[in-house]
């Protein structure tokens, strides 16, 4: 009877996962190291032109670190700050900027930050997106003011257009 | 002088030990595989019905992971949200919602979101309690609004009941 | 003089970047929820008719949890075993077991097990492969003998190529 | 009495630091970006001339992340390795090779891996050193065969030389 319960509630769990309608092999847009490279060189040149001391990291589709690079005298904080900054951009698809509109005491999603091994929900962190409009990874800019590492991020992020 | 000040506390103690019940062993109410699948699919069933890509984590009594589910395209950063959501409502019996209410700058129990190693204070995150009132372990939701997490939450609780 | 020498070195930089040659974005090809679910079931399925009790864990190809199932009875502490066997078998595209081999004293890697946040090395976590014999993620099993969960990886990872 | 002890003690102390050399400030040698950038790609180039798929990391003086790439398909375990062997090499100003003969079962730093939040003791990382002998960073390469990560660190760290 045990066994017939089981197959029962199996019976049940199959219908229900076949009853969806993703049938098909996802694929998966992700930026190239050859991208990667081009959106921190690009970024990098922006913030040397600026004036700007800044670590900058790139994360691909999965939120994997991909490329990276430190200016010299840059923050030595700033290492995990951009690189959280990428992460979390890519982890929810947004600027990091608009995150922290929703996590403030009282907002909606308050202290989500502590989640994750640590989001950052100030601006610096942007998804990179493809010519199709796809996410592909993503970019975090620290050091600067956070108007500056918006301002680098955009540029890194935008490279991947041209 | 201090021996019978420890023997007083020991009788003290032994009094208190033979008044509870705890002679006998603790029966836990604990959900099974089963009912963890039910719900999660469940869960999955009324996401997809409203269009919402989300993660869904199921814990058991002891609100260790026993069942999860992370939908195509949904936001990698829920992984850990949808888990420490389902283990937030069970380490203290509550609507995580309405945990947030009472963390807040101010609140009584400020911050709190730093213990356990992240906790989760906005809605998404339920108990699940069994046709006999027992609360058997908790669910957890991410990547909708919160009104939408809630709501798919309530579904794979619900599910249990019938 | 020290933009001459800047200019230089970017100049070199982006000859070396340009010079290789994965131009093209990367399709990565990913295990959809449903195909998570059916690996998860099925090993689940093979470990109830062998009546070994397991954990399992099913991560996609960026190594992220994707689904998650727990046996009624099962070893706690397999939890996170299973994850990281699942984690590990992505991480480096191989079978945990072979791992092992080459991270004992005197191997080749000795305690590789130390990066990663926690790596396993003996078997249980396989890459689950699809038909056009791409890595699409993997599975991992805990809670048997390093036979037994071997063979029930192996029954979740074959069930996609059906 | 406790005072005057006291007294004592600071009087010692201040001849110590008097027969010291640390009246002048340390002058560290430290790799700049540029060069980080340098043996970097030039690492990457010398992979991809060996068709080989790896992740390559670059620390300061400070053993802090200085530059970091992970070249397509390579494997997503070996960006922590890479960035774990770099620092490595720095902390202890060592052939991450050479310290494995020294942490293996009843050697002299047995099991020393599991400090630092995880050391790497086998080959891959190597310090940077410049023109004038001073160690100024260090590098780490995970991704290929231990004898291939080794050739691709040394290439990288020898670009600085020239």
């Amino acid at each position: 009877m045990n066994i017939l319960k089981n197959a029962k509630i199996y019976a049940f769990v199959m219908i229900l996962a076949i009853s969806s309608n993703a049938s098909h092999a996802q694929i998966t847009n992700d930026l190239t190291h050859d991208e990667a490279l081009k959106a921190l060189l690009t970024a990098k040149k922006n913030a040397e032109e600026s004036k700007v001391l800044v670590n900058i990291a790139v994360v691909d589709a999965g939120a994997n670190l991909k490329a990276f690079i430190r200016m010299d005298e840059s923050y030595l904080g700033s290492i995990d700050v951009a690189i959280k900054k990428a992460k979390t951009a890519r982890y929810f698809n947004i600027d990091t900027g608009k995150l922290g509109e929703l996590t403030q005491p009282g907002g909606i999603i308050y202290n989500i930050e502590l989640t994750n091994n640590g989001l950052v929900s100030f601006p610096g962190g942007l998804p990179i997106i493809n010519k199709e409009g796809k996410i592909i990874g993503a970019i975090g800019v620290s050091g600067g003011t956070i108007d500056q590492d918006r301002a680098i991020a955009t540029a890194g992020a935008k490279a991947i257009l041209y």
